[in-house]
């Protein structure tokens, strides 16, 4: 035993919707006692870094109805059943933006909120950004595109127009990579 | 009318547990159709990253149930009802950790996952702290500090040892930090 390690006793699946599936777990703690532990489950995501000719960050500005404001982001998306990260990374860009790109790395994955939820985020990065054609939206998803210099983005990090974990990061990854270049 | 905004058309709760409060909702999007919407309702959190007098980043070893896996994170915890964020920051990080500290400022805030949850993170920095005491931790937590400098922050990040959105972000702005200084 590490003295960390929960063991699981129970689970009881409370729902299940389009995004979120939720289950209710009874858990044996590291000491001996009994604990629930709620637990999100999802899909998983992806989201693009994409900079384009002119070294700019695609951004979609979107409404986000649990946060019932609008926001730029990264564009990303969940992943869909069976789905290969890096497929899912290149549908969700040409969905998005309308661009493909001739290449395309995977940077980072990580949890969005391990307490609750085994949302994981993979994320990755384009520079070679090939063409433009239309979005391909799904039925209920409304977003605008923009282009933003990494001076924009800070600012927009900064009062709160990007407001999110994965676009926070794509910030903090821009301004590592401009002072390294 | 923004083209982008949706609205509320009835919610439905459908869990109210400890962390998670689930609401399914009717909305009316943009273009004048109903889709529904999952949210995960969340009290907001806090997450400091404290560098000691060595230079080193405390972290926390624990184990995360709904990943099945032990992660390194840095302090963080869930805000008390009505309890202000900077005493919860100050408040987890002598709860986690066993340190005070004289000093701390907010450096950033951002939305774990703005898809399906308003779960705000607020990230707290310092770098006096000034008292070892002893962990006070929650009769259902379990976790073990250590304190890594830079570099092994970065391989850490690498192998997925630190692997959720908020360490991420610590170990970025850690780097942005030592390149600036």
């Amino acid at each position: 035993m590490d003295g960390l390690t929960e063991k699981k006793k129970s689970s009881q699946e409370l729902f299940k919707g389009r995004i979120v599936h939720l289950f209710l777990d009874k858990v044996l703690l590291p000491n001996g006692q009994e604990s629930t532990r709620e637990v999100v489950k999802h899909p998983g995501a992806v989201a693009i870094i994409a900079v384009d000719e002119d070294g700019k960050l695609l951004l979609v500005r979107q409404y986000r109805y649990p946060l019932d404001s609008i926001i730029f982001e990264i564009p990303a998306g969940k992943l869909e059943p069976g789905e290969d990260p890096d497929d899912s990374a290149r549908r969700e860009l040409e969905e998005e933006t309308g661009y493909q790109c001739r290449e395309m790395k995977k940077i980072a994955s990580f949890y969005s909120s391990p307490g609750f939820s085994d949302e994981l985020l993979h994320i990755y990065f384009t520079d070679s950004l090939i063409k433009k054609g239309e979005q391909h939206l799904d039925q209920d998803e409304f977003l605008e595109v923009r282009a933003v210099d990494l001076e924009e983005a800070i600012r927009m990090a900064e009062d709160h127009r990007i407001y999110d974990a994965k676009s926070i990061y794509a910030v903090q990854f821009m301004q590592l990579r401009a002072l390294r270049h």
